[in-house]
């Protein structure tokens, strides 16, 4: 079976982070396919991933980077995929720098951007899933269901 | 022809950085319909709407709000299409608030967040086309248009 | 004894911060139900409890979420009882997100806002209690006693 | 009549901004007195007046003040009534230090902090109401109106 | 003998920063005392303290609170003598908030602010040393031999 | 008459801006001398500005300056008269950048740090009298006339 | 003669900024080529020119962008050369976007960032004379000349 | 042999971070001298050796400092050598204080500034074997190399 989602980052620091979206999109059954490319270290393998994806038969890329976090805007230039963009924690600003490189795109070339860290990944799992499920009933089910759970593990009143 | 995308904002004053969604859509020829609601002073209207969007057909909301902006996860509450946010400009805080008030959700409850203002706006409008086009070939082609257009609006020496 | 005031909170890991609202209502013998309720994990619940919290004879509700903390403003949406917000600390914004997503609400729809993390769990229980004592002379007594010992606490001079 | 709320402000020049609360609170019909006091400038007047507020029958607090603003900190400081803040836009930091300084108060002494400028000036207007109409059923009444009449002045279509 | 600076803290648990700048005047020679004062929990005590300062021959206050810091301001706003407030950190906004409230002073009332934390306190304790010896000619002198010391400290290479 | 205060400022256009540090102090009948010197674009001037300044006779220095705006810290350097940095509004920041170039300072160099732009200017003009005054009587009836009038002026209800 | 520097921007919007830098150049006697490129919409010609400014004999990169500012980044993951970085001001963050994603640059990849806006863009060409002075006796005396003048341009009293 | 690059820093805490400039200069064969020295403790030892640099042929001066970071901005002001600025985390403010202090430069005094903490003070090393590369083609070979390395270290599929 061939991955419908490409989950990207710009280190392999960034894996126990993105990893979250892999096991969300895993129990989704969505299969993800998981590479570290920099933006700035092998731009051109970033380039060559970005512009063949679609190809390839993905649907979504989910890239995850930190500080000056370009690899979600650059794989977007080079693609007409939707793109998600996880802003990662960075050691000295906590990730504000990271969600401004993320989410400020120009006009023209949108970056789907989550919240900061572990919930950024899940979320943009999730994401994906909703955004494939538009055209596939099981998933659509999926997430009704997901969305039950999710309200199931909250209703519990003070512990 | 129903429309395939919802725009929706939390006050009228909304609709000129708004309306950038929809021409953007309206320049791929994919339909929207505009709305103004608000997560704080229609709250009803606004989950009633969020409920019955996919079954009226809506493959993907667009929801801008400023400040302490909760219309676009409010909805993401109430649906499992995907919702982008547009965090609106406010007037003592420049959008900051709105920013992070739009893009800080929790884990389960995703919402594709776009740059602040008239940029995310237009952003808004083609991720949207980006998600609609995955099942839609003529839609891709022009998206594979728009970036060539893009790039040679561009590609002008020194003014 | 049916509950005066209703303290609520987005995630079970908000209770050791939340807690101390209820401590502080306690020692000045208000009654509390303690619920944990999502803006966007448990929209129904939360909109049904904020509904008919009044008739039920709560006074005054308080409500603690993190990052894009929309707990406060969507119950304040559903209720014209007076709502608290209390930002939960964040884990990488500092609970600067969930202060401007608790704060910044639109007019029409005040939530009245305490500082971030226990301080605000604290004073959240005092203002209810402030609030309540307007019309109750004992708790009146019971707030000039508090001010007094507050002051005694600090009154030593160099540890 | 003697006014159930005070509305307080460091400067002259906040009149145009704390008048919207004044405003509100006429419109639901309720009594306010408006008082230019300093924390830094009138300092024993400011203290006399929280501390005299509840015996001249004052329900509620309103004080709004910018830059470091210490007003509502220091009339809470010598009163028991509830005490709301409004931060004022401040000329260069745009009311950032005026939230601030007004919501991060230490655990003893709250502040209810609402938005700052003329969105938490109105909704200080409310919220007094809210508290005053615990207590008052015609208030009450018109609160449930006021958030029909808010919904209504939004829902229409597309301008 | 009588004290020349007084150092006023907001809580004890700002004492091992504050106690930098008692350590610093030590250095010099020059008599401080130390209280625990809060703006908000003992108001009274506080501004007494600040009115009677220069009468019982305080030539310097300083100043040291967090969150909302409104100690220093209060403090000047009752003396005429040269009040130098120290930002304490703070939990969660890691005392931006203290720094805003004590910097951003109104016109008429100043606080000579210094840096956040312990490098603030030492500064503190200098500041008061460098306002007093320009009357005192061995503090002059003082101060000229700890620039010269200061200046020693740091003229090593690499270690 | 010698000046006993200097206000020195980082570039001309500064000036409208620092002279109302000169008019305060003028308004207390302490005389000031005014220079521009850039601890950037004339390094040595600044020095021995700076270096000079007490044998001179000046007391207190006053330093304005915007973005990266070391000129309070450098000049604090060469000096052991006390320094006070006024951080000048700066066109893209606001000021923040000169803000926390000035108070930021490391142990050992204090600067005496007030409120960004006019109000900081003024509030600079002020703490250098409270400075002088406590080795002069005349001087400190000033400063408790100058407290009574800035009352008065504020006493006034509405308008 | 060819260009000794390259000034490229993302948007024709940047030029009047960015002329600065080519001004200046221009007084000290360098030539500079000037594009409109960017990362985003014209993402291949952008690596064509990084990669090939080397041989064309270009010395020193200046790339100027806003928001999610990729472009000085992108172009130094695709040279050997030094990329000064200039981050434009940003219509609602006022460039602190700008400034993140340009100077929070991951080890390996530097960019030279220079002060957000004109300023930046002023010395982004000096910083590019500093450099190629190096080698370059003559250019070395322009820039000690262009320091005398610069001193001589701010020693000036009072206006 | 004579270094090229100098690596100077405020304070010797600074030193574990900046030996990473050191190292990576050392990696491409660079020579580079340390030292401690501070435009605020060591104004006039730092003067000197700003103005001494060219002559005893230093090609480029690395200077990291932390808070109100001035030592890369003074060092600026003294020479016409490229200088390159690492901003230092800071205790409270993470390195924000320092980045704004080093970046904010006026014109006429480019300063330029790298990553906050230890990936800036690697890129202040090749930053500076570029600019000293590019009059020497070995060097050059050597950053060819380097960027081939760094593509490798980073090209491994999931871990």
């Amino acid at each position: 079976m061939k991955p419908d989602v490409a989950i990207i980052m710009g280190s392999k620091s960034d894996l126990p982070v993105m990893s979250e979206a892999e096991k969300m999109l895993d129990s989704f059954g969505v299969k993800a396919e998981i590479k570290v490319l920099s933006a700035h270290r092998t731009p051109l393998a970033t380039i060559n991933y970005a512009v063949s994806a679609r190809q390839r038969g993905i649907k979504v890329i989910i890239a995850g980077a930190g500080g000056a976090a370009h690899l979600a805007g650059v794989v977007a230039a080079h693609t007409t995929l939707p793109v998600i963009g996880v802003p990662m924690p960075s050691r000295h600003l906590k990730g504000i720098d990271s969600l401004f490189s993320t989410v400020q795109m120009p006009s023209g070339v949108p970056v789907a951007t989550m919240a900061i860290g572990a919930s950024g990944a899940k979320n943009a799992g999730i994401l994906a899933v909703q955004i494939i499920a538009l055209e596939n009933e099981k998933l659509e089910k999926r997430l009704v269901n997901f969305k039950k759970k999710l309200a199931a593990s909250i209703k519990r009143k003070k512990g």
